[in-house]
C-alpha cells in the first residue's frame, strides 16, 4: 500500500502506492514524496524520494473534505475566510504506476539515508508549525477581540485576562520555534538545520495549546457563534430584516460584520484545523518520545547525583 | 428587542421581541419563554413568562446553522450520526405580536420573582448538563476506543492511558451533577431543587472538559478524521475502490466501519458542540461569579484565623 | 520484608516485617494491618491482617520527617498551625517477632480475600479523601481570601476570579467525594460500600488539584510567605521592632496577624501535604489503572457503533 | 516605608527604610538599591538607586526563613543539597539613616527614568529566569529519574511519559527564555536589551510549570519523600539497622543514596522554591498586564477583519 518502486530502467522507476493525505497538494505545482519512517534493508523498495510535477500522467487525486466545506459555494459570509475560502487542498493520492525520469528520483533504495530524511525534514516542520500557528492565532486574536469590542465587553477584566491568556499562549508557540530555529547548526552541505528537541518541543505545545485557544476564543466570542443564521437567510427580504434588528450588538456596528467575524472564528476552530493542529509533522506521540530521546537523562541524573553528595556516576 | 409585553386585555397578553437562539426548539411542541436575568420594577413589561404552541401565528423561526449541516441531505456517512443526523433544531425566535391568552402565561409584571426563576431553571440547567455531556461523552470514547482497536493500537499503555483520562473527565462531570442532584432540597410546593453551587461547579467543568475531550479523540482517533475523502467519493466506482483499498486499517475491518467512526467524531466534536458546551446554561462567566457568591468565604475566613491562632474574627 | 507470618500455634500467630510508612500511627490507640495487594497462594504467608494496640512489645516505630518538623518547638507563630502543631505522626513501624492472639487476627493465608480487602479499604479510603481535602482546602482558601483581605487587594477582579477557581477545584473534589459516597450500595452483611469507579476518579483529582490550589494560593499570598523572618527574630527587642513597621499591610491588622496566615499557608502547601495528596491511598498510576478497568468500555462502544450505522457489536 | 533620602549635601546622601526581601543579599558584595515603580514627581524622594558593600554601616539584616532551614546544622543528608547547603541568604533589609557618597549613587530625584529602570530590571530577570529555572529542573529531573532507576521502574512507559513531560515544560521554559535573548536589540549605549513581551511569557511559564514539574516528581519519586526517618535515625544503631533493610529498593542500591535523592527532591520542591518561582521578577499578574500592553491587538484586529472582508480598519 505505501509507495514503492514497482520497475526501473535506464530512463526512470515506476512508482505504485498512495499517500492516504498530503496538505495543501491540490494547490501545488510539484508533488514531493518521501519516506515517513526509517527503513531497513528489506524495505529497500520503498526508500524512495522524488519530484513530480502535480499534473503529471499516473497520479490520481481524491479529495479530503474539510469542515463546511460546501459552503463556499453559498457565498462569502458562512464560509468565514472571505478572502481565501475554506480550501485547504488536502487530498489523498495514488500513484498509477507514475513514470519518473532519474533526473527526478532523490532516494531510491538507499534505505540508510531514510532515518536522516525523515527526521530532518520532521524536525523543520515541526519548528515552522510554531510560526505558522502563531500567525494563525494572531488572526483568532484580532477576531476575538473585535468582537469583544463589538459586544461591548473588552474593558472587562475578564474579557482582557482571557486575550491576554490567547496572547501569552501564542507567544510561546512561537517564542520555542524562534529558539530552535535561532540555535540551527549549519550541516557540511551549507544547509542549516533546526534544534530538533525544540522542534518537537514547539510541536507539542501547538498540539495543546489549540485547543485552549479555541476555548478561549468561543468563550469571549460567545454562544452566537454555534447558533447564527444562515448568509442566504441573512440576504432573504423576510429575514434579513429580522437578523440585521435582534443580531446587532452595538448601534455603531452593521450586523454583518458581527456575523462575518462569528463565522471567521467559526471556520478557524473547526475539526479540520484542530487535527491538523494534532497531527501534523507527527502525532503528540512522536514529539514525547523525540523529547525524551534527546533529553541527555544521563547528563541530568549525574548534576543530581552529584548535588544530594552521591560519588557514583553514570556513564 | 427583548421579549415584552406591548398590549394585555382580559383575555391575554400580546408579546414582542425575539430570542436570538432557543436550542431544540424546532422539535418541540411548545416553545416556553423566560426571562433571563433578574429584573427591576423598570423592566416590569419583560418580567414575562408563557408557553405557547410551536406552531403558533405569530412566531417565525429562523433556523441557526450547524457545522456541516448541509451534509444530512448528502447521505448518512459523512453527517457522522447516522441515525439522529445533524440537526440540532437550534433557532432564533421572532415573537411577531404573538397573543397568549392568560392560562398560558406564568409571569407578567412581576419583576419581584424573576431572580429567582432564573437562577431555579438555571440551576437546573447546569446540573444536567453534567448528566447529558457525560452521556454524549460516553458515545466519544467508545468511538474513540474502537478506532483503537481498528488500529490495532488500543494494547499501547499511551492509548490506554489517553482512554482512562477521558473516563476521568468524564466521570468528573457526571459524578458532580450527581452531587449536586442528590443533595437536591425538597421546596414548599414539594418540587425538588438541586444544589446550585454545586450545579455552576458541574456546568463549569463541562465547559473545560469538553475541549479537553475533544482533544485526546482528535489524537487517539488520528489525523485521518481531518483528511478523509467524501461519501460520494467512496460510494464513486473509481475513486472508491482506492479509498477502499487504502484506507483500510485492520484486514477484518471494512474500510466503511473506519470512516463512519471517523465521522461521528467529526460530528460530535465540532464547533457546534464545543460552543454549546461552553455557553448552554449560561458562560463560563457566570459560573464563576455563582460559585464565588456561594463560596461562604467568611465561614472558611474564620477556619484560617482559629487554626492560626488569631483571635478576630470575621462576622 | 513484607508483614508475614513466622510461626502459629493455639494460642495465636508470631508476625515479622514492616510497614514502611502508616500515617497518624503515633497519635493512635491500635495499629491495624491489612495487605496491600491481591496475593497468590504462593504469597500464603503475607495474607495477613490483623489489630494490635500501638503500644504493644514487639512493635518499633521510627518517626518519619514532615516539612519544618522543629519548628514546633520554637514557638507557635512558625509552625503555621498554631492549634494543632505540624506532627502528622506518620512513622515506620517494625514488627519484631509480635504476637497477636488468634481473637486479633482477621485474615491468616486466606489469600483469595486479598484483592477484595485492598479494593474496599482503597475504595473508601480514595472517596473520604474528596471530602478530607476540600475540607483542608477550605482553610486554605480562607487564609488566602484572609490575606488579601489585609493586602487591600481583594476587591480587584484578578483576586476574585483566582479564589472563585480555588473554590470551584474543591467544591469538584468534594462533589465527586459526595457521588461516590451517595451512590454507595449495601453489602450482605449490612455495611455500605462507596462507588469505586467514582472513589478513584475523587483520589485522582485530589492529586492534580492540590498542586494548582497550592499554585494560586502563594499567588495571591505574595511572595512574604517565603521570605518572612522567624518567629524569634519577631519577638526580638531590636529586630521586633523594624518587622512589625516594616511588614505591615494594612493599619488595621497587626504585623504578627499577617505573619501567622502567611505560616499557616506554608505550613499547609508543604512538600508533605503535596505528597501525601499524591500519594495516598494510591498512587495517580493506581487511580488510573481502576479507573480504566471499570470503564465499561464494551458497553461505550456500543453505543458509538449503534449511532454511526454499524452493524457489528462487542460483546 | 519605602527606601527614600532624608538628607543630602555636597558629599553624598543620607537614605531610609527597608526593603522586605532581598534574594542572596546575605551572600554578596554589594546591595544594588532599585526602584520597584514608575514613579512621579511627587515621589522623587523616592527616586533612587545606589550600590553600597554589604557590610556597611548603616544597613541591618533580618534573614528570612526558608523551608526547613534549621537542618543543615543536622547534618548533609537532610539538608537534601548535599554540596550548598539550604541557605538562599533572603534577608530584609532596613537603611537606617546610611550615607551613600555621590559616587555610589545612580538615580536620586530623576524620577521620569523610574519607569525605564524598572522595565528594563524586569525584562533581563524575567529572561534570566526561564535558563534558571530550566537548569534546576534539570537536577531535579536527574534526581526524579536516578529514583525511578532505584525503585525498577524506569522502563515503564507510564514513568517515561512522565519523564518525557518534565523535560517537554523545562524545554518551553528554556526555548522562550532563548528566544527572549536571541531577538535582544542593541540600544543606543551599546548594552543589549532582551525582547520584554517574551520574557514576561518565559516567567509566566516558570510560575506555572513549576507546579507541575513538583507534581510529577512527587508522583514518580513516591510517598517515601514525605514520610522518611530523619538522618540521626539513619546514623542511629538501633533505627539505622532497620532503615537501612527496610529502605531499600534494589539490591544494588545503598539505601543512603535512595534517602539522599529524596531529600534533594524534597529540598528542590519546598514551599520556598514554588514561592519564588512564582513571585520573583514579578507576580503573575505583573506578567499577563505586561503581555496584553505589548500584544499589538489592534494590528491584530486588523489582519482579522481583512481575512472577514471588513472593510473598515482600526487605527
Amino acid at each position: 500500500m505505501y509507495v514503492h518502486v514497482v520497475k526501473q530502467n535506464k530512463d526512470g522507476i515506476v512508482v505504485r502506492g498512495a499517500k492516504v493525505n498530503q496538505t495543501g497538494v491540490i494547490n501545488s505545482h510539484e508533488v514531493i514524496v518521501m519516506p515517513t519512517a526509517a527503513m531497513g534493508p528489506e524495505e529497500k523498495d520503498y526508500a524512495l524520494s522524488f519530484a513530480m510535477p502535480t499534473s503529471s500522467q499516473g497520479i490520481i487525486y481524491v479529495m479530503g473534505r474539510q469542515s463546511n466545506d460546501t459552503r463556499v459555494i453559498e457565498g462569502d459570509i458562512d464560509q468565514g475566510n472571505a478572502c481565501y475560502g475554506i480550501v485547504g487542498g488536502e487530498a489523498m493520492i495514488i500513484f498509477n504506476d507514475l513514470f519518473v525520469p532519474w533526473e527526478r528520483v532523490f532516494l531510491c533504495g538507499e534505505y540508510e539515508f531514510t532515518g536522516d530524511i525523515v527526521n530532518r525534514f520532521a524536525s523543520l516542520h515541526r519548528q515552522r508549525y510554531g510560526a505558522c500557528k502563531a500567525g494563525v492565532s494572531d488572526v483568532l486574536i484580532g477576531a476575538t477581540a473585535t468582537l469583544a469590542d463589538y459586544h461591548g465587553i473588552s474593558k472587562s477584566s475578564a474579557i482582557r485576562d482571557k486575550l491576554s491568556e490567547m496572547v501569552h499562549l501564542t507567544e510561546t508557540m512561537y517564542g520555542c520555534s524562534l529558539a530552535s530555529a535561532l540555535s540551527a547548526y549549519q550541516s557540511l552541505s551549507g544547509v542549516y538545520y533546526v534544534d530538533s528537541l525544540r522542534s518537537a518541543v514547539t510541536k507539542q505545545n501547538v498540539s495543546r495549546f489549540t485547543y485552549e485557544l479555541f476555548r478561549i476564543a468561543h468563550d469571549v466570542a460567545g454562544g452566537f457563534i454555534a447558533t447564527m443564521p444562515s448568509e442566504l437567510d441573512f440576504k432573504g427580504a423576510t429575514t434579513g430584516q429580522y437578523i440585521e434588528k435582534y443580531y446587532r450588538a452595538v448601534e455603531t456596528v452593521p450586523t454583518e460584520h458581527r456575523l462575518r467575524l462569528g463565522r471567521l472564528i467559526e471556520n478557524m476552530t473547526s475539526v479540520s484545523a484542530a487535527v491538523e493542529a494534532t497531527h501534523g509533522a507527527g502525532s503528540p506521540q512522536a514529539q514525547r518520545m523525540t523529547i525524551l530521546r534527546q533529553a541527555e537523562l544521563d547528563k541530568k541524573k549525574n548534576l543530581a547525583l552529584k548535588l544530594a553528595g552521591i560519588k557514583e556516576v553514570n556513564q
